[in-house]
């Protein structure tokens, strides 16, 4: 990437920069993760703050803002609610480990070891917890977050609606086979409509729609403008829901053919299963999901200018309560004494998706791996399966380790090839130290 | 109040009107509680819902779509939370009686008796609790309320801050008869800068500011579009947070002669408190009194664009912690095994504010009331207290019958004058049927 595509992307997704001389040219360099603490800058400071220190819509995407926003959407935008119910909290004992922070590793194209605490300061990290055997052995905040605070986990998001249709599916409630118009009249004439569910679960449809956050024109920055979960400009006369966007999406080429991750397959998935159950998202999540974890907290999720919740991206939750779920996952979805996801569908998602057709999209830092019911499959000799959110959100499990990483971040851009080169192969070295100290 | 009145308030404040005729004049009427729930309506039903029966922030102030809206608050704009905390759930015993809907009593005004169960639907409760020596004997919800969900509780915020700042003034945090422009000098040039704290927790002061939702041109609309708590009109130019607003407030007359409700005073008041604390007002409240009480529900503030908290009405919560809370007030601040707030700050609100100058505010359903720390103080022989809140939320404390009762409401116009002559004489009725049978 070149410095000028770099200062693009930076001017674009990020907010605040600090100029900073190198060499010869100038160049502009995002504040680092301990500079651009809220605390640090003030952000949010104050009663009532000063107006260059107030986050609110107009600028909570940008950067350094994320810092605090990602730990406070809810103060910003109207959400719903996802109850943990009434339950007793589930255990989580802490066994903390004090040879995690001093272990090293390669990132992917550096040849300089870095630390697992470098890592996480690298990668703008606001919360890490990781589990061994269902044990805390590592638990650290930093910037805006709190245990008891919900940070918003993006794209990690899209894992529960694929989590839930697999569900459906697996209970016959859903036809995987069947085309989403089935489910979905409105989407009939769109992109979507002779797509199946089971290419909308697994994002090998083909939509004329661009993920492309470098390019100002991309639809996915049309869908937030529909969805009201970024600012629409004066005279906006685009859509006013996720859903009337979806229903102007038009096809590209043949469905089936490859995968394309593409945020708008989540809200359609979210839209059939909806259809199929007759319950809104957040209703559903907390009734077959959330509510049997023994969360610590609630969490929430956010909702466009109709009340549907954003199933691409907008879940909120506690750190905790996110490595809850993914020990849930990887005890094939025995968890706080019940199935709360059947065996199948855990299976079912850990065995992955069409390898060939991943590698059509072309993600170097991901050799391999595969996507299926909206997870991340990476297929190697550890059987690793996570859930992906933009700016460095993860849910990251290895069963041959027995561990479970749930991670909130606020990377400064919005990708996740420049977050995985640190954290990927840090978490092998985890696993790893995990297993070895185990003999 | 003369039906062309009648109707323009209706028009102003209400929404959807019904029309009917009625003799050979044609007068509009709101639909009944029944024939205006969310369910009725098909308000924010199917996924999405169609144009017409969506909620959001164009409308969720205007009845009926009030009916929803007041119990999804978060869902329509942005909110801060205030926590439970992780204690323990405190006890309300269910101690159902039988002979409560069918009591009777006479409206206010009125010569036709009306039972207990009728007056729920006259005021369109959303739900109504109601403990006799802390057991829930009675317990009901309509429309859209849930016992885990939350509700509005508009005005009945405004007895939170002052009870908070209260217990300020009790532990010599704060200095009632201090100038208010002591602790905020931004509010130095405007009406509140030479009122005295206690002036501002009285409502004493004299603000050239109308709090008559009749007339469009009333400040506290105004004040509504400052804190974007409704809809702004394009091209608006007005002050953009609730604290910007404050200050641009002008002295009418002389502080400390009469009562006038202005619900800018509470936020004047909570301003004060924030910076006697460093506390955002959520966090105080959290702190020193929600996470004490054992509370079910984590509840949450609107809040503004630069993130203040709205205490003049912005608090949600469940009905039953609302109860809760009305329960500790009844024991003199001591609940849940603790004394949450000090017995001397029970006690002077018990003991009331001036009447003489809250006669002067003529309010004809409250003959004998006064306000003192921002709650409302019959001052007779039950001795009850309340929070009261528009469209009609209350918390309302009989000591004497040992009574509590927390209601939730929304009732088609923004006025306690019509709902009083339904409620009051059968909070009365209903205490002496309490205290009869004890006998």
């Amino acid at each position: 990437m070149s410095f000028k595509r770099n200062s693009l992307l930076l001017s674009l997704i990020g907010g605040l920069l600090i100029n900073q001389t190198i060499s010869a040219a100038t160049e502009t360099t995002p504040l680092d993760a301990k500079a651009s603490t809220p605390q640090q800058l003030g952000l949010m400071q104050g009663i009532p703050p000063a107006a260059e220190k107030v986050v609110n819509f107009s600028n909570f995407l940008q950067f350094p803002f994320t810092r605090w926003s990602f730990s406070h959407i809810r103060e910003v935008v109207p959400t719903v609610q996802v109850s943990r119910g009434s339950g007793a909290i589930s255990a989580l004992p802490r066994a903390e480990r004090d040879d995690i922070d001093s272990l090293t590793f390669t990132p992917i194209g550096s040849d300089k070891p870095m630390t697992w605490e470098q890592s996480l300061a690298a990668n703008y990290t606001d919360g890490i917890v990781v589990l061994h055997r269902g044990k805390r052995v590592y638990e650290r905040y930093f910037g805006a977050l709190k245990p008891e605070g919900q940070h918003i986990a993006f794209s990690v998001t899209k894992s529960f609606i694929g989590t839930l249709a697999a569900m459906l599916v697996a209970d016959g409630t859903l036809d995987e086979n069947a085309q989403v118009s089935r489910y979905v009249p409105e989407l009939k004439d769109s992109a979507f409509g002779n797509a199946t569910v089971r290419q909308v679960m697994d994002m090998t449809t083909s939509i004329d729609y661009s993920e492309d956050y470098a390019d100002p024109k991309a639809g996915v920055w049309e869908y937030g403008r529909a969805g009201h979960l970024i600012p629409r400009p004066a005279g906006y006369t685009g859509a006013t829901s996720l859903y009337a966007f979806l229903q102007k999406l038009k096809v590209e080429g043949e469905h089936g053919q490859a995968f394309a991750y593409k945020t708008v397959n989540s809200d359609a998935l979210a839209w059939v299963v909806q259809r199929a159950t007759g319950k809104p998202f957040a209703e559903l999540l907390q009734e077959r999901i959330w509510s049997k974890l023994g969360a610590e907290q609630d969490a929430y999720l956010m909702v466009d200018e109709v009340g549907t919740g954003f199933a691409g991206g907008g879940f909120n939750a506690s750190l905790r309560d996110m490595a809850r779920f993914g020990e849930a996952m990887r005890l094939n979805g025995h968890f706080n004494g019940q199935q709360i996801i059947p065996e199948s569908v855990v299976a079912d998602i850990r065995k992955g998706g069409d390898q060939s057709q991943f590698a059509k999209a072309g993600y170097k830092t991901l050799p391999g791996w595969s996507y299926r019911n909206m997870w991340w499959v990476a297929s190697n000799d550890h059987q690793v399966f996570t859930a992906r959110g933009i700016y460095g959100q993860t849910i990251y499990v290895d069963p041959k380790a027995e561990m479970v990483i749930a991670r909130f971040a606020s990377y400064p851009v919005a990708t996740n090839s420049r977050i995985d080169p640190t954290s990927l192969p840090a978490y092998t070295a985890l696993a790893n130290l995990l297993m070895a100290s185990d003999k």
